[in-house]
């Protein structure tokens, strides 16, 4: 049905269900290397990339390696401190001072199992049931209740696992929680083409949504506007593509809503703020519900009080951490559901580059990946996916 | 229980049971005078006094003579033109080019009825049901549709009842309907002196809730924060009042949250907007909503992501011109609360001041109590109230 050009490759990631034959241990100890830091500040100036060994598994403990690892903006903001959850600080990697280790999303393998452990068995693929686990890494000592297993898929590549508990699951519940939309009715939304925000137009069109899509203006913008329309289902489906400076004009946006049947949407996604968050709530109806998940243009959302009064706009956050922590089993049902589209074709990958983490991987080129997550719009999801050889 | 000072005194206003036995008509037509104007601009500006007659009520007419009616800030923003409901310009009051009456809230009396009216009889009295009717002036041509008949309640004053449709009603609405608020839970807001602020401190008394009180700093603030806090039942039934400048005190807050059981509110109310609506966000718990009614800062509400994402606030307005006319039966059950509330001395008016409109008064006496009504904070309620003599 839809023949979307699949811009990740991952074919050079083993498969998953087995365990590396040359998975190296020293006397049962597992030899593992972590990025750490021991204060907040630039990932180029307070990242290290540090080697130590891990016991083995004792007790409730189960020993994993880690399959693949994005670098999310969230995660650049816990090393710089300016993000309201902190890392934990602990000596436990043996290091003299305490140390956190960065990364919120994961997808890793179980190696081998404390006596107690009963619900994991070596092989076992799981991702982080909560975020802040540290996993930026290429082993760790964990517990049944700090992994998820995946199912025994063999349509889930470990880079996808790895990357849906932030974003896919960020536009699946700000769809669902906030306005009950029905097939056939709209909402529209800024930074379409974000890893959100191209979860959001896919579901839209899984879900028989129709949707406004808005992107920055760029280079090779056709050729944007062609791909996400296409992600959506295309013009008859509903799906509308247009940029922010397009958005700004009063002619435009009256087209837009006539074709939206005269009047706006009752959800927005804004993950802009600033004028752009302003502009998206002209293609509101009255009463409608903007969400906010983020603000890439870091200017705060003005809200004049006719907005609130007159128009009778509602603003709200979400911020899937909190989510996830506060619903774990909506969680496991919603993961199911979510990977079931990936295995289908229905849900695909964001434009990802992986970097290669390896034994002999220097900590300069996993920087160079840090570096290359923070520059600019446009850029690919960059992830690390790991080799145990 | 309660002795608090009634700042109203409305012993002036003949009983509004009888029909005065003086009312002028000439061959039936009634003699009217209203304030119109014919284009939006400064009240001093734009409207004048304007003599009129009113035929004989026919078919489902109704004329009624007006008893009193507030004025209102958004009463002045209509004739400015900067409300977004306008009013209506019509030739019907015998102007040569279209006209209209400001005024959106008033009681009246029924003089005379049309034959096909069964719902009222001469003498009743009466509410807007709905805004932009267009009531300062002394008689008008009703229909029933119009109309809310009230309870023949000797505890209520016409100017009770000419001034509770916004600002009791406000209140009312914003502490119900956003918040599912328990006894013992508290709220907070801003503008605690005004019109909606006294209500809103007061329901909180009678339902049984705690609320932090914010007013601006000023002359005779003592004296003020003492006035509060016995409409809130006082310190010991969970009343605070406290100035602007405290609030902006961190140490003040924490002391105020403290006493709030060590956590924010779930609810807080703001008329002001800018940098006081975002202090009193402080005084909010994680998941709290703040309902916008006002912007007497004429500021708008700068909102940082983190507000929304991390603080996980809600940003809501509230409209009661709206809220009426979708609740039309909700609005009567209300209102039959609130008048029992009134006729039980719970609910104590605000501090007016009125104007005596006559036959002989001067388009400039009416004019001098619409410019005092525009002065700044602090000042009473301007209400013109009708003799028809």
């Amino acid at each position: 049905m839809f023949s979307l050009r699949t811009p990740l490759r991952h074919t050079f990631l083993r498969s998953a269900s087995t365990i590396p034959k040359r998975h190296i241990t020293v006397f049962g100890y597992t030899q593992a290397k972590a990025l750490i830091f021991s204060e907040h500040g630039q990932p180029k100036d307070v990242l290290r990339l540090h080697s130590h060994s891990i016991s083995p598994a004792y007790g409730d403990e189960i020993v994993v390696r880690f399959l693949a690892a994005p670098i999310n903006p969230a995660d650049i903001n816990q090393i710089e401190g300016v993000y309201p959850s902190k890392p934990t600080f602990t000596t436990t990697l043996g290091t003299p001072t305490p140390h956190a280790v960065p990364g919120n999303e994961g997808a890793v393998q179980v190696l081998s199992i404390g006596s107690s452990v009963t619900d994991f068995t070596p092989g076992d693929m799981a991702i982080m049931r909560h975020t802040a686990f540290g996993t930026w890494r290429s082993h760790a000592t964990a517990r049944s209740s700090n992994l998820l297993k995946l199912p025994k898929s063999p349509s889930i590549t470990p880079l996808q696992a790895a990357t849906v508990s932030v974003n896919p699951c960020t536009a699946y519940r700000m769809l669902k929680d906030f306005v009950p939309l029905q097939p056939g009715q709209w909402f529209v939304q800024n930074a379409a083409n974000s890893g959100v925000g191209r979860a959001a137009l896919q579901f839209g069109r899984i879900w028989g949504l129709k949707s406004v899509n808005v992107v920055r203006h760029r280079e090779g913008i056709e050729e944007l506007k062609r791909e996400l329309m296409e992600l959506g289902g295309g013009g008859e489906a509903g799906t509308v593509v247009l940029t922010d400076q397009e958005l700004a004009d009063p002619e435009v946006r009256k087209g837009v809503i006539d074709r939206m049947g005269g009047k706006g949407a009752m959800l927005g996604l804004n993950s802009v703020g600033g004028k752009a968050g302003i502009d998206l709530c002209k293609l509101l109806d009255t009463g409608g519900h903007l969400v906010t998940y983020g603000a890439m243009s870091k200017k705060p959302l003005t809200l004049g009080a006719g907005l609130l009064i007159f128009r009778d706009l509602h603003f709200h956050g979400f911020w899937v951490s909190r989510w996830s922590d506060q619903h774990p089993v909506e969680k496991e049902a919603m993961l199911e559901e979510i990977f079931r589209y990936i295995a289908s074709g229905e849900l695909k990958d964001v434009p990802m580059e992986t970097t290669v983490w390896k034994r002999d991987t220097k900590e300069e080129e996993l920087k160079a990946a840090i570096e290359r997550s923070t520059q600019g719009f446009g850029g690919k999801k960059q992830v690390f996916v790991f080799e145990d050889e």
